[in-house]
């Protein structure tokens, strides 16, 4: 990755923008004691403070020290507890372990913060705050803001006391309702997709290439809970036939019989938000499925999955909002309106395709490298964004990824159909 | 799936066919005695007496039941023991407790597959025998014809007597050489592939329909046994940078360091073959690695797996011939000769694609549907055939598909690359 | 272990004790084929074959070869295979691999088995077997046909076509009823046990020692199966008080509601044996529970276990008969008669005593002494002999020994209580 | 249990120790955090902040409770998350996600250990306060102190950061010399052990009762670190024949190969102390040793372990004096003089002897009731009270028990012989 050296008025645009994130990271915490920001819930979730840590380890590693040298180091043992994933730069703690860091304790990981905003500043200061690296550091660090308030949803639905991360005013039920459920043609041909041109994106997210479509129906916007309902009373999750082979037997294994933290008290589906426990809105999208069940549904539906290609192309014709971190309330809102509509925010949709890498993708030299490339094998891709992701954050061409037994994130379900 | 009636001449050579295959199964387990077709060396394994039976339940299930009403059944209790994973036909024993069916016997599963060969004979004779039904039991009982081979190298490898299915003749150490490793290039545009046209292939492989490919190098033949010592000496093992990071965890919880079956014993590899215990041969191609594995090698290479698109378009260049069970002592041989070589036979070759549906395939109705379309999660595909599968079994279009970190199939790999 | 040399009249008993020992084991398996000869159900149990395999390689390893030298052995490889847990003689094969040994063949253990006798004839013609190791090679080999009998059940239970290890001729229901439940008072005082005398004993028998003993009541017989029927009806599964905290657990983590092998048909509990599936009979003696069962089912009983003391003291008072393996169908039948009834043959009593050293007890040197001590920490003193015990095998001084969770012996129960 | 009402100046002794042991409590977790207080490090250890609340719900449920009613409680859901094994008062917390509880704070657990203290003082100025119960109270809240210590040891452990519980100065290392080893005989007869008298005592101390007694030889101190190296170094771990059977799976599962926290860096065992990490003293005892590795080293020196009436028989000798958690630093420390020494205080003891109910035991009614009898399967009895043991905590009736696999409590080991 070529360093470029910042200059002039868009630099400091930059730097706004990474103090900004860095700052929003701190304040999502604010709400955490001690114990919250240490305690682990699984072993696909991290302890806030570790997010809290590791975003600042990696300016640490990739900028501060190749800068300023190792003295500059907060503590000489941080890079071996909040290094993630990096096998290039060292032996890492074990991830199931993170919770059993009581120390060092949330204060000390605000000082190192500090300490490493402290540098960053300086690195600004000096004119030696290379673009590239800081932007990947921004998007990094958002990617962690996300899974912050989805591990700590996790950690705090297991808590019979079902504590709220964000205190809200009680408010009415709402009485709106969700869009008629519809069905929108797309014309096939040569498109290109992936991404293009100087703004930031991840590696996955290109080369950008053409690729042949063929026309398809795309549903105006995702499944809601009321729709889920009825996948549930009409038997969804006994019946083989609807499921993968794979879902299905992690259906049986884990017992699933309704999304994660959906919970029936008499006749009332209640789920774990995080404003705490609250009866499901049969309005607003489901979330928190896997892909199993998505697949399942669509099944159970007659209709599939988009393919990450179909999704992108209609992405194309909308304009980029959603309801996202800053204006959501943290979950995910009725979709209304005409046309294509929720795309980006509200649920991460499930696509109907394995995260590979796209024709000419390569894998970029040194630590860095291993962002993206090494997941590519046993994930789906999912699109758009959700109630959770920083504003800022998505583009047409995002391309998120998880295993497809996952749940704990805020993923939802758009159907799709072959034009007949 | 329609089910046409056979006519005249060309029913006559389904029939021979039919019973050609039939009498393949029942041979391929002469060499097996009793206990050995009843144990089951792992899950994934099945024993060879269940392979015999289930694909004799096929046709009793599928044809005879439905012509001849349920009285025909050899035996109340078989569709429980023999049905695999059709969900649709109902409830199925337990796949892990499959080796302990010491009853019913081999010679007992003997004269089940005799009492189905004379009801598929009737059917013949009446002239009610479905032509899809019987071309897509065929294919089915060839699939199992190679699983049954590599179940029972699996079983055999455990057994510290390391025993031969196949006796042979002891043969010198061969003295010629596999073709010199080459790049052979293909032009990029829009392609048609897939199958089309009347002869059998099973659903997963269509439709067909055009993609766009852009140029590409493939490897003339596939990496051999010598290349892969140096691979391991090379320490490719131990580098987690070359190796996706599901194939990483997968290695260390699995401790592999070289190929399944492989033992070093002081200088020299050996491994478990058909024909028992024997040194590794450096010229031959390299088997049972995983997906991970054969993906770690081509990033140790410099180079990648092929798309199974690009497989299938080098497969369109060249003729349908190749080491297949018939010829091939049932182990991968020397890849020789010029161009692209070794396309068929020899070892499935891993590529770098996902199972998934092609655009506009669906799930047909039924149990038979059941047959494809619930497996394309998690899967990669593998192409060409191997040392162990029936000569007729392999089309161009043909798509098999494991999990990644399987090794006990006939699997391989062949290097490709972007042009440059 | 001195060795002496037998000699004249009483050695030619050892003889015929000895081969007609062998003679019987290799009956037991006349019933089977090469395939149930070779599977295995659990990692606990083993294949029948391998029973027939290792009883003669112990006489081989610890007779035949240092006699005759290592040239006398059958195979070379079979020490390997077939040595169970003796540390001290070499490595092993892994126990749960045992079924995966489809060779030797069953045929070829046979061979095994007549090579070994025709060694072990040559030594008492040559007048140099060792008494000592002879009468523990018996003891051994008729623990391994017990052994064997609660394998092959356990295998055949795991069959969904159930088979009958025994044919017997039906037999109509017996109308005959168990005596009617009492309590036997035993005073208390000091009391000798453990074993003392020339005859053969295994090590943890002795030392033969005092201890004081309160006065106690037991059970006239062992629990019925009837008995059993009325602790489910009341709960006693569902009732954690009833329960140790261990046992509880595994209650729960293994989901028992009856005995290991009932099951339900409607209103009838139906069981497997070694002749079948079959009804329940309630007159008969529970078994196949375990000791956390036995436990629950005294605490339900307002009663407790007998110490293993307490069973001695009573088993000192009546004559040594019982129905064994040569007299009971293979199952435990109906106690009648008056006194302390059925102490001895029917089901293993399970004691309230773990299996400890007694005072004075020392490991033998060698691999010989590897017999009981090391198995002294976390299993529990069973007594008394079963419905597969051989006949001659027990004594009052007999200490059998399980894991408090194992169920697949024949395992019963019979309450104790303190004087009032 | 019957309720006594208290009378006088007695009971104002028993109020005083109470709330002495009370305030004890909660000093010991002024140490820590409120991470430290919320973190679990495995399922066999409990969180500090859980050791706080549940000696609080002790008194809550069993006193304040019952006295002044339902409304007394705290928090309504503290009972279900408090509640450790009491089945008899309801449904409870899952044990290993004790941890996950973030909230309630630190904070809030103090307050409810306050409110409890309050009620508590409520019911003496009542003249209410039940003694055997209060007594029974005051023992299990000492029990808890000691787990605290043992857990917070564990849960450091696992930090790489090796945080100290006790901030100590640094000494100078210790010139002083443990005892030289010796044997002290005792000689044989009828002894009466057990609890008898007013004083408190467990349930599973008693009944007193007589029993003869071999005579028997004793060493004259516990197993220190510098011979347990001696062992290490002489492949004591590597032995097979000097491990109980379950001691060398265990042992070989968990991969031991020293005491638990005990790691060598060169040429130096260093390990964990609740002063932080620091190097093995070598004539201080071994600790954190489980009974399979105590009877391992007894076989390797040609000894013994002692039963629990040999040990008890010893204890009778001597004065109940010793290292405990007020005087010892929080670690064992050096065992000198002459006679039979630090039979109380330093490491708790393994003895020879199942944790299985004296004659006569009988479990009490009610929840209470549920203390001790049902853990009366699996686990070996200690003795004599460690470095964090309550100083008035233990007597030589003292039974303490532990599954033989454990290894995070302060355990160690004293050798005995019979008599030559």
């Amino acid at each position: 990755m070529s360093k470029q050296t910042q200059t002039g008025t868009k630099l400091s645009h930059l730097q706004q923008r990474l103090f900004a994130v860095r700052r929003r990271t701190t304040e999502l915490a604010s709400h955490l004691s001690d114990a919250d920001a240490t305690a682990q819930s699984m072993a696909d979730a991290s302890p806030a403070k570790w997010h809290l840590a590791h975003t600042s380890w990696f300016f640490e590693e990739f900028l501060l020290a190749p800068a300023f040298g190792e003295d500059v180091r907060f503590h000489k043992s941080y890079a071996f507890l909040f290094n993630s994933y990096y096998n290039a730069v060292g032996a890492r703690h074990a991830r199931p372990q993170r919770g059993l860091l009581t120390r060092p304790s949330l204060d000390e990981i605000r000082a190192y913060r500090a300490h490493v905003d402290a540098g960053l500043m300086k690195l600004f200061a000096e004119g030696r705050a290379p673009r590239e690296l800081i932007e990947l550091g921004i998007a990094h660090e958002e990617q962690h803001q996300e899974l912050l308030l989805t591990d700590i949803l996790h950690l705090f639905a297991q808590n019979p006391l079902k504590p709220a991360f964000l205190e809200e005013a009680q408010r009415p039920e709402p009485v709106e309702l969700a869009a008629r459920s519809d069905w929108i043609e797309f014309p096939g041909g040569t498109v290109r997709f992936g991404h293009e041109g100087d703004e930031f994106a991840f590696d996955c997210e290109g080369p950008a290439h053409d690729q042949l479509v063929s026309s398809f129906e795309l549903a105006n916007r995702v499944v809601t809970n009321g729709e889920w309902c009825q996948f549930i009373a009409d038997g969804g999750y006994n019946e083989p036939r609807y499921w993968l082979s794979d879902g299905w037997d992690t259906k049986c294994a884990q017992d699933w019989s309704a999304p994660l933290y959906w919970r029936r008290e008499g006749d009332v589906w209640w789920t774990m938000t995080l404003s705490g426990w609250r009866p499901v809105d049969r309005q607003a999208p489901v979330t928190h499925i896997s892909f199993y069940e998505a697949d399942a549904y669509a099944s159970w539906a007659g209709a599939r999955l988009p393919t990450e290609l179909e999704w992108e192309r209609a992405a194309q014709t909308v304009p980029l909002m959603g309801r996202f971190a800053d204006s959501s309330g943290l979950r995910p809102g009725l979709q209304t309106g005409s046309g294509v509509i929720g795309l980006f925010g509200d649920v991460w949709e499930w696509t109907a395709s394995a995260f590979r890498p796209y024709p000419g993708f390569s894998v970029s030299d040194g630590a860095v490298g291993e962002y993206n490339g090494k997941f590519m094998s046993g994930q789906m891709v999912l699109r758009g964004g959700s109630c959770v992701t920083p504003p800022d954050h998505i583009r047409p061409s995002y391309r998120n990824f998880f295993h497809p037994d996952k749940r704990w994130q805020f993923s939802g379900v758009r159907l799709a159909r072959d034009t007949a």
